[in-house]
């Protein structure tokens, strides 16, 4: 690769976050933090407008419910690959729960079932909205069970 | 949908994001901020370990290129959804520049030539490493011209 390539893409990352050229493992492990944050906030915003149909606060819309549960369907696969840095040694402002860690094959399954219950959901969107709701509610079940278990409570 | 599974829902996102419930516009624009922040954190998590291919300081990993190249091209098009709602009015730590959204088409536009790179290099990556660098400057190029344009240089 030429050096000219390499010296845009340095200036990219150094740009885009310091994650990757971090000096130290404090500085890693924060931005660890702030990636996962951050995934979970775009899970969020997706998830958000269902909620509110589901709360009768926006018309029921099938069509966002399939695509915004399709993103939310490849969103959550991501959870173990940004969850794998262990952090629990690092002094964070993080929910996430130490015991992530230690029951992690555990942690990655209750994602991979939220990632299935986003999936199922998109494709009750062409069954009309009772269909949609019921597995809206089982997305939101799969949600809080990990939660419960791995996020601290407030 | 029964009240039971509201209030676990509602429970869920007052938890997750104040988004979705925010009272005030000041508070939905700060998480928009936030929100297409974090995507932009999660594409440098994927972005970051091919780039230390690149600088040859890890050993090439076509599997690695091919799996994150496919993360990245999935995150990239949800761009235009998050930076949709035009924060320009309001006062936020972000480097977002307010000509995105007098320029919305070009901005989006230029996301989607990113996602295109990106789904060409998880292609690549089956092609050995010489095609993959190529096509991982390319996406780099790619990145580099919303960045020039859209973001402000530090």
């Amino acid at each position: 690769m030429s050096k000219t390539i390499l010296a845009l893409l340095t200036a990219l990352l150094l740009t885009t976050s310091t994650a990757v050229l971090a000096a130290s493992a404090d500085e890693r492990a924060q931005t660890a933090a702030e990636t996962r944050q951050g995934l979970l906030k775009v899970v969020a915003r997706y998830f958000g407008p269902i909620f509110l149909m589901a709360r009768e606060q926006i018309p029921y819309d099938g069509d966002v419910v399939k695509a915004n549960a399709e993103k939310i369907a490849v969103l959550l696969p991501m959870i173990p690959d940004l969850f794998a840095a262990d952090t629990s040694a690092f002094d964070l402002e993080t929910e996430a729960l130490n015991n992530i860690w230690e029951d992690l094959d555990d942690f990655n399954a209750k994602a991979q079932t939220s990632a299935e219950k986003a999936s199922a959901l998109a494709a009750a969107a062409a069954n009309g909205q009772g269909a949609a709701m019921q597995a809206f509610g089982e997305l939101g079940g799969a949600c809080k069970a990990c939660h419960d278990n791995y996020r601290q409570q407030n």
